[in-house]
């Protein structure tokens, strides 16, 4: 909508043709479109969804930016601007996290010394105690619900869901930012169990889109859409690296959680950003003289010439395996919890106090159960979660031994000892309270995840059963020459790498203890239980994201899982639809009608002719509508009228020309192809939240009477004023017999957008070569041909019905990946035309049931339409 | 050419459709060849391809495999036959890398005996000192030569191309496995600066090809080529792995120097393989006695609480620089020698002998300028790789200091030391004659690689600037409280970690030195030179690899480097070739023939017709010569005329029967058209190595006077004797009467094997995309079509010459990536054609220059077809 000048639109049209895809013609049409589009500049600027701002930011302050431009082309072609991006969004990832850490660590800090000061009073102790997180958590909750909420929740789900192309709306929005960080630094200070390490993919990756917008004011590099998908990439790395100062660790979890295939080549992307991302994170920490020098967040202080024996790997092993079964436990747990919730909030819908009524309860039921002179002392109450970390993977043995019992709970470590009971009874205490409370609080409708929380639980189990294990053998392992005592401060690390990777069905978890705890002697326990935890967990239950992905139906292609083999012997015929519908090149418009009417299909194949069936292309259902539309458009049919009125005007304009001569002449600039792209008016704001490409399947027919089941009319008053001027000089029924006759007219395709690359599959595919296609073109379709015959179509729905063995439910259309221009006119277009048909009927009832005449504000009109 | 059954068939069928491509029909033919193939089968067990061992192995002991199938089918189907792949691949591994690490310290140990033993003679010393790795080294050569040439060198270029898709014959069998093995251990027994790791990734890829050459006989899932490649990807990280028991670091950097696209979905493969491996490797040395426990291999003990100052972040980015044009230089140098021996070769190929001595000559210089007592006392020419290493990461300060003057050097470090200088002379020296030492060494035609050698050169760098650091300041760095001083062992460590990370481009050797060290106290700086020294070298130089695949000539892909905003902007339609040949549906076979002459492409597009260029599918050239040559042959020529001659018999036989008809009849079995399949006889055997699918370009058109220049015969005695029974009645001017008339028929497409879908592109695309889709489907060719219309095509040498702005030489011409199947028939069907040419003409000159008689061995039976 913004004015690009002629080779950015060519980058525009490449992006959306990646794996074939063909959105824009560039020919006669394309130019009109483009020139009109120049003259409409500036007119209405309406919010902008995400995706579009990608692209089309720059050129509101045209003169300027050319100036600007030319210094910035020679700065750019310099420095290297991927450096300069990944840099800045490192820097500011950061500074993001250091400042989040900050405000987080004084709000804990304030609910410490609150609970401190009052101490003369347990019940004044406890109002505190309470009360605090509550009100931080219910704010977060209310914020976030007011400002946006998008913000609330993990992020990695859906971050993986746009990473796979789709675009999901206001996602990666200033305000969502806001939300977000905000939101995230509330709910963490309030010291509920919640981590932070999810909303921290998501708020690198808006950053990462920010700067885009932001450096795109410069220069026209930042808009191409393969480029921006390989910056949020990195910034999801950035996003874990810069959350625990864990580059590697970073990258390689962001590839686990995001992606399905990876590209090598963008790995140093990652790599450089989450580093100097950690690398500013911990020197601002040093330079606030947290610590002297950079060192690991979590640093362990373990033996290096003895860390373990191999008489102690059994009770690793049993770590991973017990850590599978937890970890699908919780991500089991988490899902029932929201599934039940959901149920009570769609009756309890009505009231926005009912919403923060449940993280509040929630809250209290929790602070209430840590109250550290209450219950909370046999769980470590009053430890935060940075505390506990620090405790558990203490390099001492907290049982008393044999040989040395002189042994001293000192500082924070007293808060695991309790006079009435011992540590094993704290710590199974710990981990059962922690987890369901852990599984219950990462529901909240605040920005929250759950890595940190189930680490936490993780090392208090690998903790209990080092404890365990140093109990069992107080003298340690017997070798030959020397005698090692047991360190259940390496269990606790064993356990928090296994049961993290468990609930996210990750391996790098492994790399991200050895990074925050800055040694990497236990490497192979750590490798043994992360690897047999996953394969518990990942034989019971999809992981805690893509369990995520399926409550918000997402849309989302199932992995094939650990064995897979007999999905080589389903072939794409045997899932295949193979009834569907196609336009033929010699069809007429009446067939157009047909297959609109009797399917739902988003594209349609085009082929040569129903008995070759040979496919040439696929076109998209909205082109087809408007290909419908403009041919029984009242404006065509006026100026039939009119040629039929004045022949004397000899040469045969060409259809475009007219059109725009007309549009010129009324001077509302709408003629009816063109007016795909034309804004909606602010009454139907509400209904899209990005009208400004939205309703390609609407079109300007109010008059059509044989579209009306099909389409509604895009019913803005200039296009009334129009209708107006031009006047309706035929009845009813010359329309309907004027329209019929239109319709046994044959379609011309030539300024029609088709896809001419279409993804073909043959019959034999198996479903696992199937699957690798899809995932790794991002495809949500494909037709099935057999040497150029169009024989059926799979579609992601297809796919996952024969993947999964049935269908789970109806769940979000899929839309087409990697084109966020036209996704987000064709996601919209759906509620558009509802609304429209809505605002339309109300209309057409109250003036003329039965009749295609213009209604609306302009109702003084409709008479002379007659 | 095994029996399969039918399921198996199809499996093999849906491999080689991957990405729409298409290789074998299921119509009538391919059954009947599927009976023919059964027939025929153990007639001639000749040696096949280690592709198509993967695919074809079982199935030689029809009844017992029945027999095994169904009691492994259930075994397998328990245990998960993914998991006992890798387990056994593993634990192999291990043993293989245990088994050849004992071998090697072996080797070293009786050259350090005898050079110790003999010490009262410095001539004799210096005679044992160099004698042994010269024959160590000869040996290894020779014997690799021998037995199997392509287990010269690293394996990791190839590995890379082979899974990008392309076979590279006899590069996965279990000679070459022996050969690198032995020539490995030979090569590493000798002292000689080299590594073990390029070989070992080959290794473990062999041993993945050959264990499920071996577990394929118990079961079918072996037999799928897509989890081939999966599982070689797999190996490659468990090559890397228990190379250095660095299981995540083995990973990594088998991802980044092997794939261009990652399948996050095969991640836990590599890790699970390489972590059981490291974790067998290392078990090994404890049961072994020679460590206590599992711990890192070159562990070090630098201080945990202060590993390094920010103020010394800046030494650390020297050193990252440095090691960048280090690395560079390195791959320049390498491939300098490589080159200029190369052009030495070609002049002196003539004698075996000659190619043994550049090995030889090469040792002994080495060997002689390490000679502990002459040169090598000024660059620790004693120690071992190994030993280098241990004192190189020490956690002392080498050079006196004023407060602690005590140090002494103990043991190993005494190398280090020279009376007559200083560390540092030592330490530079080393440098730089281990540089061009390494860059020569490891061009000798031994298995061997250079990732240690490099790594070791780089710690030495590191080193120097550490001592370097410490003499500088030798308080240490001030802080505010404590005074911590300089390890130089750390930056040892970071050195070794860039300049590895700068010859192999690749950034997860900061991964691998932590697991070396078991600490990851340094990984600030490590990963700050690590990527300091990538964005060096990149823009320097290409990889290590990679300038050994352009080197070797295969086939690659360049990648678009780090800046490649500029390949956005340049489209398909820019690069491709516009003038392409085609055959039409409705073609005669002359033209058929005139398209072969004209044109070398391997794939021809397949359209409609001249005019409408509307593209049916793609029918590869061997294809089309098959229909020729089927149209063309004798034996139809004579069913011709014997139908002719015996009209008596009513009704018409189709094609196929007619010919399977005369198969039987004359009990050879190679009627024309499945003779496409049939193996070469042993006289043959040179030319082609895996011959039992090789010739498809061929065909028996013995006689095929207009096929001449572009076939030649597939000159078997069967033919022959064929030829003979059937009797060729025609004189020469007949048949070229009857081949111009059959020339004038319609081609009749309906048994080609057509690809109904191949890959294309429009003309719009940019080229950053197409590069995508090149490596995301490994393709070698794609058309470019406009709404269905042919209008050109791109290939991987168009593609290669826009990346690279100009053509770099030749290089070898692509093969379909990911169809070995139909990929060892058309690499092959060149150098068999050549051959059987050169094979044909000798013979035909001996006898009748001009005639299109049969020749050969049977000689005397060439009368008898006139």
């Amino acid at each position: 909508m913004a004015s690009e000048s002629e080779p950015q639109r060519a980058l525009q049209y490449e992006q959306t043709l990646m794996y074939g895809r063909y959105t824009q013609d560039l020919g006669t049409f394309a130019k009109d479109e483009a020139a009109r589009l120049r003259l409409q500049e500036g007119d209405t600027p309406q919010p902008r969804s995400p995706s579009e701002l990608l692209e089309y930011t720059q050129g509101r302050c045209g003169p300027c930016r050319v100036c600007a431009l030319q210094c910035q082309r020679f700065l750019i072609s310099r420095v290297g601007e991927d450096w300069v991006f990944l840099i800045l969004l490192g820097l500011v990832m950061a500074l993001v996290s250091w400042a989040m850490d900050f405000a987080i660590a004084t709000c804990l800090q304030a609910q410490k010394w609150m609970y401190g000061g009052l101490d003369t009073n347990v019940l004044l102790q406890y109002m505190a105690w309470v009360t605090y997180p509550t009100v931080l958590i219910t704010f977060s909750a209310g914020f976030t619900q007011i400002l946006a909420p998008q913000a609330v929740g993990s992020g990695i789900p859906e971050m993986k869901t746009i990473l796979r192309g789709v675009v999901l709306k206001e996602y990666l929005t200033f305000k969502t930012f806001v939300a977000k960080v905000i939101g995230l630094t509330c709910a963490l200070g309030s010291g509920m169990p919640l981590g932070k390490e999810g909303p921290f993919v998501h708020i690198a990756s808006m950053c990462a889109t920010l700067l885009s917008r932001f450096l795109s004011l410069f220069g026209g590099f930042y808009e191409n859409e393969a480029r921006n998908i390989e910056m949020l990439a990195a910034a999801c790395a950035v996003g874990v690296g810069c959350c625990f100062a864990a580059p590697i660790g970073g990258v390689l979890f962001s590839i686990e959680v995001t992606s399905t295939f990876f590209a090598v080549r963008n790995y140093w992307r990652g790599f450089f950003a989450a580093t100097f991302s950690a690398f500013i994170f911990r020197v601002l920490a040093v330079w606030n003289k947290d610590e002297e020098t950079i060192t690991a967040l979590f640093k362990t202080r373990f033996r290096l010439d003895f860390p373990f024996d191999l008489q102690e790997l059994p009770a690793f092993a049993v770590i991973g395996i017990a850590s599978g079964f937890g970890g699908a436990l919780f991500v089991y747990f988490n899902r029932k919890i929201v599934k039940f919730m959901r149920r009570q909030k769609a009756i309890n819908r009505f009231l926005m106090k009912k919403r923060l009524l449940f993280p509040a309860l929630v809250t209290l039921i929790i602070s209430t159960l840590t109250f550290p002179p209450g219950f909370g002392q046999f769980m470590a109450g009053q430890l935060t979660q940075k505390d506990t970390l620090v405790t558990l993977f203490d390099n001492q043995t907290w049982t008393k031994q044999g040989i040395n019992d002189e042994f001293e709970y000192l500082g924070i470590l007293e808060a695991w000892l309790h006079p009435r009971s011992n540590v094993f009874v704290t710590l199974v205490v710990f981990i059962l309270m922690k987890f369901w409370m852990s599984a219950l609080a990462t529901t909240i409708p605040v920005p929250c995840g759950a890595f940190m929380p189930v680490f936490v639980i993780g090392a208090a189990f690998g903790r209990l059963v080092g404890e365990s294990m140093a109990a069992w053998f107080p003298d340690g392992i017997q070798t030959d020459s020397n005698t090692y005592r047991i360190v259940p401060g390496g269990y606790a690390v064993v356990g928090a790498a296994a049961l993290s990777g468990a609930v996210t069905h990750t391996v790098s978890t492994a790399v991200i203890v050895f990074e925050l705890t800055g040694q990497m002697s236990h490497i192979l326990p750590v490798m043994i239980a992360v690897i047999l935890a996953n394969a518990v967990a990942q034989s019971l239950q999809p992981s805690l994201y893509d369990s995520i992905i399926r409550i918000k139906k997402l849309p989302y292609l199932p992995e094939l899982g650990w064995g897979h083999h007999e999905k080589y012997n389903v072939r794409v015929e045997d899932i295949m639809v193979r009834d569907i519908h196609y336009v033929t090149l010699n069809c007429k418009y009446r067939d157009l009608q047909q297959v609109l009417h009797s399917t739902k299909m988003k594209n349609l194949p085009l082929v040569e002719s129903a008995e070759s069936m040979i496919l040439l292309g696929s076109i998209e259902r909205a082109q087809v509508g408007a290909l419908l539309s403009t041919q029984l458009s009242p404006q065509r049919r006026l100026l039939m009228l009119r040629q039929n009125v004045l022949p004397e005007d000899g040469h045969q304009l060409s259809d475009s020309s007219l059109r725009f001569q007309v549009s010129t002449e009324t001077s509302s600039g709408a003629p009816a192809r063109t007016s795909l792209r034309k804004p909606l008016k602010p009454a139907l704001k509400r209904a899209s939240s990005s009208p400004a490409d939205s309703p390609p399947a609407g079109g300007t027919d109010q008059t059509g009477i044989a579209l009306k089941s099909l389409f509604c009319a895009n019913a803005t008053p200039e296009a009334f004023e129009e209708e107006m001027i031009l006047g309706d000089k035929m009845t009813p029924a010359e329309i309907r017999e004027w329209e019929e006759q239109q319709l046994d007219q044959l379609v011309d395709f030539s300024n029609a957008k088709i896809d001419p690359a279409p993804f073909q599959l043959v019959e034999h595919t198996s479903l696992h070569k199937t699957h690798t296609i899809f995932s790794l073109l991002g495809l949500d379709h494909a037709f099935v041909t057999s040497i150029g015959r169009l024989v059926g179509m799979v579609s992601l729905k297809e796919l996952r019905k024969a993947i999964e063995g049935s269908l789970t439910g109806k769940g979000v259309k899929v839309r087409p990946p990697l084109a966020s221009f036209r996704d987000s006119t064709a996601s919209s277009s759906e509620a558009d035309t509802a609304a429209l048909r809505r605002f339309w009927e109300r209309h057409q009832h109250h003036h003329m049931p039965r009749e295609a005449g213009p209604g609306g504000d302009e109702d003084d009109n409709t008479p002379k339409g007659q």
